[in-house]
């Protein structure tokens, strides 16, 4: 079973995030607008349980944080994704870190660079037009994050809620 | 904001869920298959922590339940909603109630009747074939419930998890 680990921002957030999902990103029907923290790993359903443990143990002695957007940026040429860049905040990478250390044993090949991603799967074309009309798009937007989520992928693709953890709370 | 309150069963038996609900839901894309245990209501987005800290007493002093379906059914003539017919377990029953005298203060004007839906929509014609097909079919499928969700609503349609809260669990 895949599991996935994020942060799921405020309605406000991923209404204008699916704004441009809706026509950017293949992936808008499978799951709502988020943050990844932890990439797709495979892992037996029966961890499920051990997981959320230790996700309840990171959450606990980490703290909620302030979650600020102000622009459009873009993985291109590495990938055509574009995203929502999200400002690296120390508890932000702290989360990150202790969840990809106690959680991922593989480690990821990529920096972590917090986003929301708006659009994906494109081709150069038009990665380049979309890219070209948003990347002057001001997007000041700050929200409290007091919690993330633990999810698993369905055979169709679309993903479920396990759990959910609150940062700071026992 | 539209709130609502569900149980996502197992992996296994939302995939069997999806395999007619692909055809047949034209909310298959909106949610994962689900139990719902509050239909969807009208609040303003600042009392999501309210509800949260009521459900979360609510599971505390409840407990885990064998969910447990047996065949397919339907609504009809009152909708055309084609569903897994859920055994009325006491735990269920009770769970569907105090959430409903502690949250929804229009009360419902329908019994309870535990289901997860397969489709929804048809025209009767439709409904007549999917269903005359189906009837027949033995689901019998068992499983332990321990968590609900507390989700809201997006302007697409989609539903976000706010929060779990677990049967049993202080």
């Amino acid at each position: 079973m895949k599991f996935g680990i994020v942060i799921f921002p405020s309605k406000d957030l991923q209404d204008f995030a699916n704004s441009y999902r809706k026509r950017y990103d293949p992936h808008y029907a499978l799951i709502t607008p988020h943050l990844t923290l932890l990439n797709a790993f495979e892992a037996p359903e029966e961890e499920a349980g051990i997981f959320a443990e230790k996700l309840q143990q990171i959450a606990a002695h980490s703290n909620p944080f302030t979650l600020k957007t102000t622009k459009v940026s873009s993985f291109h040429p590495v990938n055509n994704v574009i995203y929502l860049k999200v400002e690296p905040v120390d508890e932000l990478i702290s989360l990150h870190e202790e969840i990809n250390r106690e959680l991922n044993e593989q480690k990821s090949e990529y920096a972590f660079v917090p986003h929301i991603t708006i659009g994906q799967k494109l081709s150069n074309d038009e990665h380049s037009d979309v890219y070209g009309a948003l990347r002057m798009t001001k997007v000041d937007h700050e929200e409290t994050i007091d919690r993330f989520h633990l999810l698993y992928q369905l055979e169709n693709g679309s993903w479920t809620v396990y759990e959910t953890f609150h940062l700071g709370k026992e």
